[in-house]
This record gives C-alpha cells, sequence and structure tokens, in this order.
C-alpha cells in the first residue's frame, strides 16, 4: 500500500482526540506535519501558517483542516490552489455558498475534496440504512441533548456568529438522518433559542417533512444536564429503528443489532484513502444546507444568558 | 406560434401588476384559468384551490406559481406531479431544500421548472453583465431601501418567519448581483436587525467577499423613508458602473448608458415561452443560499417594533 503524507490544520481536542490517532492507526497515512500557531503535537513537525507548510513541504499531498469552521475556506481555497488534496472538519464551512465554492475549485483542479460528517461513519448508520431501504418511513424523532459545559468547555467560537451553536452537535444528527432515510428531507418550521448574550441558539426544535407523508421532529438541546443523549428513531410500516449513542448501537422494535465496532475516524479515514486512490470527491452539502434554512425560517426566542 | 395556456395561482398585487399584463401582452400564452381562494380576474375561469384547478383543466399545461413562499412548495410539488411545467415567483421557496427537491422532481418528469428571478430581467442587467465579463471587479456596493409601509402595504406574510422580511426586496439585488458578477460571491458577515414584534429582519447588512479579492457590501433597508433607493455600484480596474432603479438604468463613471426598454416581466415570460420551446429547466439558487447564509451567520440586533 502506498503511503500517504498528510497534514494536519488546526491541532485543538478534535485533531488530538480523534484524527491524529485514526491517522497513526491507518496504514495509508502518515502524519508529515502539522499546522498550529500554538505549538503541535510532540515529534511531528510543526509550521506556524499554512503558507509555511506549502512553501516547505511540496511533498505533502494531502491537508486534513481542523479548525473551526469561520477560517476554514481561506484555508481549504489555499490547499487547493497549491495543488494539495483537502479533508474537511464537519461543519465543512461557515457557509454554504464557500463550501460550492471550494467544490467548484476541487473539480476544476481534479483534486480530491471530502467534505466529511464524521457521524456517518459511525458503526450503526450503514446497517441502519439498509433496513430502512426496504421500508417505508412515517415518523422519525431525533433526541440530541447534552451539556454544552462538559462537551465544549471554553470554546468561545462557538458562540460567535458563524459557529451555528447547538446545530454544531445537531447537525451530526441531520448527517445520520440525511444517510439513513431512504427520501430528502426538507424544514418545515424551526424555532431557536438564542442566550441573551450569545450570537448562536444553545437549543434547536425543528420540523423536517418528506415526501410520502415523512415528518421528522428533532430537538437539539444544548442546556441539558449530562449523561447526553444523541438518539434516532424511525417509525416504518414494518417496525421502529432506533439509533443511540450517536449512531454506534441499533435496536429494531427494541432489540438491539449485532452492528460491528469500527470507529467512525477509522472509517472516515479509510473513506479519504479510497477517495485518494481513485480521485474522486465527496461533498455533500444537505446536513448544512438544512441548518442554513432552519435559521432563515426558524422563529428566534431570547432566552436567559449563556456562562460555561 | 403555439399558444400555450397558462394558469396563475395566488392573484395578489405581483399577479394583477406584473404577471397577467405580461401573459396578455405575449403571443405564446393565452390566461386560461386562475386559482384563488378569494376570487380571481374578471373574464378568466378561476377555480378555488388547485387540486380543483388540475382536475377540471388537464389541457392547461403550464402553471405560475405567484403566491407567498411559505405555500410554494406543495402547490409546485402537486402540479409537478400532475405533469404541468412550472414557474416559481421569487424566491422560489422558503427553504433551499425545498426548491432543490422541485429540481430533482422537475427533471425526473422531465417537466420544465423556471425558478424566476424578475429583476434578472430589468433593462440594464444584461449589458451589465456583458460590460464586466471584460473587466476586473474590486469593489461593489449595493443601496436598496425603500418604505415597506408603501410598497407592502399590509402584507402580514412577509413578517412571518419564512417570509425572509427585507431579504424579499434584497435578493432582488442579490440576483443581479451574482448574474451580472464575472466571479461567485459568498457571504462572509451579516448583520440583521430584528423589530420586536417581528420574526423576520426589517434592515440587513451583508459583506460578501469574491476570489480576487473582490468585496461587496450591500445595505437592505425597509424602513427608509420614500423615495427608494434600488442601485448597485461596482467598482473595476477599468472604470465604474452603476445600475440604478433596480437594474432598469445603467451608467459608466456616470455617463448614462443607452440599454433598450422592455419590461421585466415581458422578458421573463419570453424566457419561460423558450424554456417550454426547448424542455429546459432555470432554476439558480444562489440569490437564496445566499440569504440562508446570511441569516446562519449573522449578527441579529433586536430593534424598535414596526407597525404598518
Amino acid at each position: 500500500m502506498t503511503v500517504t503524507d498528510i497534514a494536519i490544520m488546526g491541532v485543538g481536542k478534535i485533531a488530538r482526540d480523534a484524527h491524529i490517532p485514526s491517522i497513526e492507526k491507518h496504514p495509508g497515512f502518515r502524519l508529515a506535519a502539522t499546522v498550529s500557531s500554538s505549538g503541535g503535537v510532540e515529534g511531528v513537525e510543526n509550521h506556524a501558517t499554512l503558507d509555511d507548510l506549502l512553501a516547505a513541504r511540496e511533498d505533502i499531498p494531502a491537508i486534513a483542516l481542523c479548525m473551526p469552521p469561520q477560517s476554514r475556506y481561506e484555508a481549504a481555497r489555499t490547499a487547493l490552489a497549491a495543488g494539495r488534496h483537502v479533508m474537511l472538519e464537519k461543519p465543512p464551512g461557515a457557509t454554504v455558498a464557500e463550501v460550492q465554492a471550494l467544490d467548484r475549485l476541487a473539480t476544476e483542479r481534479n483534486l480530491t475534496l471530502f467534505a466529511t460528517w464524521h457521524s456517518r461513519y459511525a458503526q450503526a448508520v450503514e446497517p441502519a440504512r439498509a433496513w430502512l431501504a426496504r421500508r417505508t418511513a412515517r415518523r422519525a424523532r431525533i433526541t440530541w441533548q447534552e451539556d454544552v459545559r462538559n462537551w465544549h468547555p471554553g470554546q468561545a467560537w462557538i458562540w460567535k456568529a458563524g459557529g451555528v451553536g447547538v446545530f454544531d452537535p445537531g447537525i451530526n444528527a441531520l448527517s445520520i438522518l440525511t444517510e439513513i432515510l431512504p427520501v430528502p428531507v426538507r424544514v418545515g418550521a424551526a424555532e431557536l433559542e438564542f442566550p441573551e448574550n450569545c450570537e448562536t441558539p444553545i437549543t434547536a426544535r425543528l420540523e423536517l417533512k418528506g415526501d410520502g407523508g415523512l415528518s421528522v421532529l428533532a430537538n437539539f438541546d444544548w442546556n441539558h444536564e449530562d449523561p447526553p443523549t444523541w438518539d434516532i428513531e424511525v417509525e416504518t410500516d414494518d417496525g421502529t429503528l432506533r439509533l443511540s449513542k450517536g449512531g454506534s448501537e441499533m435496536y429494531v422494535d427494541g432489540a438491539p443489532q449485532d452492528v460491528g465496532d469500527t470507529g467512525e475516524y477509522d472509517a472516515l479515514y479509510a473513506r479519504f484513502s479510497s477517495l485518494l486512490d481513485t480521485g474522486a470527491r465527496d461533498v455533500d452539502l444537505s446536513p448544512l444546507v438544512h441548518v442554513a434554512d432552519a435559521f432563515m425560517l426558524g422563529r428566534r426566542k431570547i432566552v436567559a444568558p449563556f456562562h460555561d
């Protein structure tokens, strides 16, 4: 197997907890460098800026962008313009239009662009998709509740405009929903609660609809005492499916199903490796479109200030 | 020339002021029926519901949907499912996802779907596009100000979630901008002012960016004493272009340009006629994507209540 040198830009929690271990485990990748202004990873060459990396290491063909979404576009554009393949952490950008622009650029340059949705690689998601493909979904309910204080301690960017607030975890649920349902959905109504000292919502309730009378209720709550709940339940004409723990467990009419035990980011890097092998792109914007649509047509409610 | 029977659904101000006169003027169309629960147009067959029309008049191949965007999806889907060609007033829907779904359905059924942006047919827009195509745009400024009390008197739907507020006129500017600029743009920052008794914004300021350093400032203001201003100014490496009065007048370095005098809706129905002739679709979502993006990353500010 060819080994692809890869660089990571943005060495925060998600890079350390998920990307770096999966890169080290995958025989097709070698972590060749990092880009971080605040120091990288022990034993790995670090560059303070992306431009420094691109100038110093023309031999590194692939870059994973793991910084907050607000600054992802410029970095992705710079990397693609320099001829590098790019992986984007979720959400793939701060706007729909900017990811569409990156997709066009990658297409023009014939480079791989992988807009990842890591939750789609949770082990029960593919079995759930296969199970639903043979049935008619009538109703679904998403319950995505966690205590932001425990899961995003001190991450100020999530409360700034462009950081999407509770949709940061909620978009994981939407990425699973859009993967497993056999029909497309659209947001029909939404209500978003904004803490009066924040620019992004702390809770969101969405009603989504699909053709054929499918109705989905989603409840995203960042102000919920742990333990967290990350569940999706789908009622069909032939039984009820439940995905639990963010897509890692699957139940049919209450009975647990055998779904294997591959880790999300291991599967995600396996996918990136296969995209690189075939020169393909994987850019599905539907989860981000649903979030933008929810902001556009949602009712806004101002609630009590949030303090970390 | 074959004459196409067309029906209009939603007989409000825009239908009476614009659609019906242009249909009557165009030799390729005949207004065969209307759909309105509150009465139609004198001398034209009216049906109370779309289902009534579809059942009674299988011979009408094309339907123009002129009602507010919140209910447009269901009607468009029903009409397409019944094998009719569809024209959508702007904005083409309440969400990006629903128009994408309509586009897929029209493609599957091999029907014409025309998501119109009437301002793109203002007489100076095509000359402006041609002028800019040979130059490099550096900076642009959109000034779109009007008194909503005069232009949308008593239209309650514009203040309800899903009605997009000041983006209802503002999206006209965005539809022109995205038509005339030779490079795509994306929203980089936005600030939206919501009256405390309304679900939609009354003013919006957007910063858009395009590759190559292009920067666009857009100022949408619905709380501005008339006379209105609907101007777009673009500074290039070779002169400054100004579109005035919603795209009907064009100036280069202050000098007025000859741009003809075709009316917007006359040109729009000419376009629909040619799409029907060739069985083509015309669905460009970029103006709506920019609005959704502005809602998603915009800062919200609550301002004084609005009273009509």
